[in-house]
């Protein structure tokens, strides 16, 4: 139990596999108590999510119904971020997303596009549209491509489906271009978190389903990983040949009982 | 012209893009007639095609009605030496091809398939069945991805599409497996019809449409790599980063007017 050596002062959650299952509309046994225990004990935390499906809204909506106690500006997203990046370098966007976020763009000039913007856009992965995607980059040497997360695949119907992350590595190929990835394993996408809560990357624990996506990426930023026994998790998972979780458990209530029972250091408290 | 330093005793060709443009119903300006210049310099030749969309009784008839005067045993192709290949090692198959040539399987166990075969599927690749493929692979950690060619996109209709290549590289990411390729630019396919040819790599010139592909690929056995400016030509591919052809020129009717304007080393005639 490495990770529970340090103290732990914050936490980042991924949403997906560990707060619900992806395309089930329950949550995760013990996991609206997880976060009430939480909040109980005043650790602060943040979920960090690549999901492109739903906007912060529909996700922050979907929460609540499943009994979870959250604010939406504690949920961080790829899509808002990667508008920001769009704004800020003038690209015009090609979308191949899922109908449910291109919505979230509308603001954008989408005329004569010169980059591609993917998410997991599922049975939107026709194609078709995948050729008019190739088109955009082969057509303008300038033309970037833009991938929100580059998950390889998630549960869902207790099947696993495939994520945005093999549809890039098409693009890349066939265009010969690098995707720009906005979103977790992506490090800036980590610290727009961190930032938010206040926190050095020393003193917060990732806690996820994707031992690359999550484990491994909180751990390049100095966090320390540890992976769920839920959602896309794989026993193989466990002897990954390059990312060793900091600590493995068999669901966030189990993470999160040990994290509350932790020996915190003295706060004081001042009279009102 | 550093190609026509060495004598050409015999003659490798890309059937689309050289002899005919993808997509459309004619051949391309005088490529019949290169043909059959060959045919009467008594210089032997082999086509060599990742064409998968289409049987070799198919190919081959469409290519007498454009007028091309060949032989059915003349042409190379996917198909035959990945059943081989598959049946050498009692693979089921798992089948993510053009339907054109799904009945050419039809003699192999396709029951709980352990391998994959994928060829230019076209609008076969859907979301759900490259999903159906990549359960294939993660279900069973032996499984095979095989891939018919790797190429990443021609030209139909005046359009580029994408080939096999780039779907056989989202299975890769996706499952974490390398495909095993049977086509060009692999070896061993380019072998099968030297071999046939019977006469060395260096003997030999191979005239494609495909930077990679062809002109890498034969470059890669030794052989001479002509690139012709039809088909998937793209003036970017006269700089290309890796490959460095042998010789540029405007059609296969160019190529072969130069090949058969060599002095032929003297080849002695009995009278009979």
């Amino acid at each position: 139990m490495a990770w529970l050596r340090k103290p732990i002062r914050g936490v980042l959650m991924d949403i997906t596999g560990v707060l619900y299952e992806s395309g089930e509309r329950k949550a995760i046994e013990g996991s609206t108590e997880a976060i009430k225990m939480l909040r109980a004990a005043d650790i602060p935390f943040r979920f960090i999510t690549n999901e492109t499906q739903k906007t912060r809204e529909q996700l922050d909506s979907l929460l609540h119904r499943l009994g979870f106690d959250i604010y939406e500006k504690e949920i961080f997203m790829c899509v808002p971020a990667a508008k920001k990046f769009i704004h800020d370098l003038s690209y015009r966007p090609f979308l191949l997303v899922h109908p449910n976020v291109e919505s979230e763009f509308y603001e954008c000039d989408q005329s004569q596009p010169n980059c591609v913007v993917m998410g997991d856009a599922a049975s939107n992965f026709t194609y078709e549209n995948l050729n008019q995607a190739f088109h955009v980059l082969i057509e303008n040497n300038d033309s970037v491509l833009i991938c929100l997360g580059k998950g390889k695949y998630y549960r869902e119907h207790s099947e696993l489906v495939m994520d945005v992350g093999p549809f890039a590595a098409a693009l890349e190929f066939a265009a010969e271009r690098q995707a720009i990835v906005i979103g977790k394993p992506g490090e800036e996408f980590f610290r727009l978190a961190l930032d938010d809560l206040k926190l050095r990357a020393d003193e917060v624990v990732m806690v996820g389903d994707d031992i690359v996506g999550d484990v491994g990426g909180a751990q390049s930023v100095g966090m320390r990983g540890v992976l769920v026994r839920t959602g896309k998790y794989r026993s193989s998972d466990e002897n990954h040949p390059s990312v060793k979780p900091d600590g493995i458990v068999r669901n966030l209530k189990e993470a999160v009982e040990r994290i509350v029972a932790m020996e915190r250091p003295y706060k004081p408290v001042f009279p009102q």
